[in-house]
């Protein structure tokens, strides 16, 4: 499949790694044309790479994945431009994190609203779906590296989007089992207010390769 | 010991009586003297439980269990009286959800802020130890409802204060391995965050029996 991965952090790397690992033609799209962060990784990861704006990767992709920091993402998909987004699935994996007030971050939206739900209403003719933000980037691709059974969250407004998702994370090693279905795109507004707890969490297990499994029921 | 339950809901009630069941000597406080459902509470729950003011049970406790509306705790606090609460451990149970706008719920207070930090801040000379807000009420004295191990995550300023709390809650039937402390009173702050997360988990799973369990490293 083609994937437009918008972002160049940590983030960004990571699923771009991995898609071109599994087979997909992966473009990394960046503010500028000729990012050298960009350009760079399509340099070292294969034949299918490759690098362009956030425009190209949009345009370029059949599904689009939002890695940029939440705090940057809405002006990056507008920058994407709504009809190279129209129809198409957006994995949404950032975080509003703001650390212009130093540590611990705020969230530059929350409570009453999230980054998932803006993105699904600045761009109602794509298909919004809000996972992974709430597990670092080594564990999104790598749930293996937690031990025992964690659970991956995942919410939107469309089933058929849910599903094409469901599939991509069990490609990366998440069990069908550990796949959590929160409901519609508001969803978002617990997993990205989940952020606060995880830093704690953190900072109490001295790794970030942590997760929370949900129990129910006796 | 004698225990201060501030607040005549069903968590409130749920905690009075599992500490009435410990041999503990419990007074519930209400906002007024009289209050039907703490007097109903006092005359059924034996011969060492008993109902007041806030005032009343905060003066009368060794320890006081803050189990009033978030929303209202730091008025039935003020109400309690800071020379009621001085040295004392104040265990906050409590969750600032706001309903007056509709389902979901919003927080009062969050992102830069959180009830346990102003409780805390608003009585400096009492011991804060945030815990037991991120379960439903039968969780909380009766973690077995949930299958399988679970984490309850606790917070606050004086180690002294959580050591206490957790022989409390070790006597509630939580596991001692399942007790995390994530730190100073400022973890308050994503153990209340979270309560966004845990409604739509309650809507996934189909139970208020839930909760996580935290998984670290490999």
């Amino acid at each position: 499949m083609k994937v437009g991965v918008l972002g160049t952090g940590v983030v960004g790397h990571t699923l771009a790694d991995k898609l071109a690992s599994l087979g997909h033609e992966v473009m990394m799209g960046a503010r500028q044309a000729g990012n050298e962060k960009a350009g760079a990784w399509a340099a070292g990861a294969g034949s299918s790479a490759s690098a362009g704006t956030f425009a190209d990767a949009a345009g370029n992709g059949a599904l689009i994945v939002n890695a940029t920091a939440g705090t940057a993402s809405l002006a990056a998909l507008d920058a994407a431009g709504a009809a190279n987004l129209a129809g198409k699935v957006i994995v949404d994996v950032a975080n509003p994190l703001d650390f212009s007030g130093g540590m611990p971050p705020s969230l530059s939206v929350c409570n009453t609203d999230s980054l998932g739900e803006q993105i699904q209403h600045r761009f109602p003719d794509s298909r919004v779906v809000k996972t992974l933000n709430t597990v670092n980037a080594d564990v999104m691709v790598n749930p293996a590296v937690v031990a025992g059974s964690h659970t991956m969250f995942l919410c939107g407004n469309d089933t058929v989007a849910k599903d094409e998702v469901r599939a991509l994370l069990e490609s990366f090693g998440w069990p069908p089992g550990d796949l959590l279905d929160l409901g519609d795109i508001g969803g978002s507004r617990g997993m990205e207010m989940y952020l606060p707890l995880w830093l704690r969490l953190w900072g109490a297990t001295g790794t970030g390769h942590l997760n929370v499994r949900v129990a129910a029921g006796e």
